[in-house]
């Protein structure tokens, strides 16, 4: 996989030199020799990976990096941040200023491409995420993507080494809920159980952690989960080899407790991130089929499904049957009680609505005060049952109003049956005509449309 | 990364081979033994990838592809064929059976990983888009994705070889819309022009063919273009290599020209799936924000935008004003004309209101024949002007209905601007208190609610 690269350095022959080699990998480079340069480019470029220097006069590497992350345009770019001392201290600095991993200088190639590599798979399922939800008009109304580091957090710790495991969950958030163990058939149930982290120790004698990342990564179930390996010391193809199964993190024995933390608090943020990006699009798709007021259907959901009903009864299926109901005197109500008053009686409503209704019948808020209930399998006899239920469950009781009055409310309901081979609109017409049907006659009843086919 | 691979063939010795060497590199492996087990393994374990034997009794590796590739729950899965003989007619016949790909017996280790970790990578992000859209409700609306054989398509062929250009472009399909270049520079513009397929022949002299297959793939505006690369024969490090760099799908020299047209076809259907999952989520997106009826923004969106506008307005930033519209005896008109009249005219209506409207101007259908129009950065007395200018535009002239029957129409508008700090819903109440002030001092007017602060 190809990718543009940002390298930043102030020192001009170091950039030269770490262009040169990621250019052999055939990787497009831009670069910077400043941190102010850095953030105008990796802006502007839209680089897919930062690799970015420390040790840099005026704005330093970690200022740098902070800054990047917290920019809503540049935050999601996984930064690497480039070492010349390996210091415990530099490291939970920089992962702590959002940085994703660390190289140490003198970089070691098959390393930094392992690395680069991996987070460059990562991001490219997270960018097509991203793009759906931000190039939409929702991306506004969901609002920035939050991030709340103390929210709980399920977390799943296997090692054979009881003080490691102990010193692992000692490292972790306070509000996270560990399950420890050293059976990978136990780790991969807590896994699919809702987990959000899962450490596993790859030096632990007695079973086969890398075997438990592959297990964990083919699973659809767990696929998302992100995984943080515990690797030997400069054991590079161990390391190599955690990157390229899919793992999301290494950290090395002996493990720093600071460390640790840090990289765990980063992993359990961008699964955070691509959650709550998940359900925005989640969410999206659900609103384009819902009444936003009364969580009913919506009327483009209803007349889809209603087609396609049709179209089974009339290819020789089950038959399907029509309800269409409409409040009496609605406008009554919104104009003596305001249109507070009238949503809550048409959410009120709704729910009577569903209360009657088998599980296969399909109710939907066609607009304003009408309402359509679709019933597949349903012949005319049983769409008059339901219809009947219907209207006796909203004459039956008051509606109540948030004061505590309580408002007598009626329904007059049309129903139809589809004729084999009618069209949509031709349906509608029918059970409109009995709808009307209902209403001239007095209303709070129902009517059905004549049965014979046109 | 690790995934699960489903193999099937007929020899056990076979299977257990293959799954020793998939098992090595981590994998997870499932296994057929013939064409049925091979067909209800991939639907019910959802592999990430199939190795398919070709030659096998009763039903062969083309058939158990072909209904692989038949069946909508499988389809999405990438399908290797196996074959003992490398012959031309067989690969053709494979492809177009779906096969994704050849491996030919005995399967070289380099070869086949490459290929696996490369059809992997362009699973994985299909699958979030797939996910997302197969999770909605809307998946059953959309209908299924559609595949079109014979839709046009744009080709970029780079070669230097104007033999190999020509006998490229001839095995196209007709309706294919040929770009031929030696210019790497040439073939990234044209790219990034809508283009559907680049092939790139890595054999050429002239220019750097790798370089220009990591430059597409680097630039986020042709990173999805399908690249189909023309390898040297036997030349496995190329080949791998390009695999490796993102390239979709290879062919060797000499190119038979079945096989390119096949390939070909492969790789533009398989984009075609791709443009339309994403369209088909970014339309649900739209229509999460959208009112059907009138393609006016929804309630749900407005409501969120006049938040971010009261917001901005409070914390200092620029007025925001409201108009809440009401069309007058709206009823009426449903009622003497008819339901179809009625949207009629609720079209007729969002038309002209969005006529008349500012750039930064927002307009909704707020339900029923109820409208608002947010406007960001305006006072009263602007808000009144834009109020004005839509009741006359109403009342100038009447709406149409499709007998050709003219309606007058007349609508009562209300307005508000914003208080620092004002809440939403007080502010909509002024709205509407000011609506109903000129719904009873007769209509086809425009009423302001009391600007002061409450
Ligand atoms: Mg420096
Ligand atoms: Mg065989």
């Amino acid at each position: 996989m190809s990718a543009r690269i940002l390298v930043v350095d102030d020192q001009a022959a170091n950039v030269r030199l770490l262009e040169a080699r990621l250019q052999a990998e055939y990787f497009e480079v831009c670069t910077a020799t400043n941190g102010a340069d850095a953030i105008a480019v990796a802006k502007a470029e839209q680089p897919d990976l930062i690799l970015l220097d420390v040790m840099m006069p005026v704005m330093d590497g970690y200022d740098t990096c902070s800054r990047i992350k917290d920019d809503p345009a540049t935050r999601h770019i996984p930064v690497v941040m480039v070492t010349a001392l390996d210091q415990r201290e530099d490291r939970i600095r920089g992962l702590e200023a959002g940085a994703d991993d660390f190289l140490t200088k003198p970089i070691d190639d098959v390393s930094m491409f392992a690395r680069i590599r991996s987070l460059l798979r990562l991001k490219e399922v997270l960018d097509e995420l991203r793009y759906r939800e931000s190039s939409s008009a929702l991306a506004g109304i969901s609002g920035d993507v939050q991030d709340d580091i103390d929210a709980p957090a399920r977390v799943v710790v296997v090692s054979a080494d009881p003080r490691a495991t102990c010193r692992f969950a000692a490292a972790l958030p306070s509000k996270a809920e560990i399950l420890e163990t050293h059976d990978p058939a136990e780790a991969i149930i807590a896994a699919r159980n809702d987990a959000d982290l899962l450490i596993v120790d790859l030096t632990s004698p007695g079973y086969d952690g890398l075997r438990l990342c592959a297990r964990i990564r083919s699973d659809a179930a767990t696929r998302q989960l992100p995984i943080l390996a515990v690797v030997r010391p400069a054991d590079v193809q161990q390391a190599v080899r955690a990157l390229d199964l899919g793992v999301n993190d290494i950290i090395q024995r002996p493990v720093d407790a600071g460390e640790l933390a840090a990289r765990s608090r980063t992993q359990l943020r961008r699964k955070r991130y691509a959650d709550q990006l998940r359900s925005h699009l989640d969410e999206g798709m659900e609103m384009a089929v819902t009444d936003a007021l009364t969580g009913l259907h919506n009327r483009r959901y209803i007349s889809s499904r209603l087609r396609q009903a049709m179209d089974s009864a009339s290819n020789g299926g089950a038959p399907v049957s029509l309800l269409l109901a409409d409040i009496d005197h609605f406008k009554h109500i919104n104009d003596t009680y305001g249109h507070d008053a009238g949503d809550r009686v048409l959410r009120d409503f709704s729910s009577r609505l569903q209360t009657g209704l088998r599980a296969l019948d399909l109710a939907a808020r066609y607009g304003g005060e009408e309402f359509v209930v679709v019933m597949p399998g349903a012949g005319l006899a049983e769409a008059r049952i339901a219809a009947e239920r219907l209207r006796s469950s909203i004459d039956g009781s008051g509606f109540d109003l948030s004061d505590g009055t309580s408002v007598p409310v009626t329904v007059s309901i049309g129903i139809a049956q589809a004729h084999r081979g009618e069209a949509l609109d031709a349906l509608l017409r029918r059970a409109d005509e009995a709808l009307y049907a209902a209403k001239t006659a007095g209303r709070n009843q129902v009517q059905a449309a004549d049965n014979a086919a046109a």
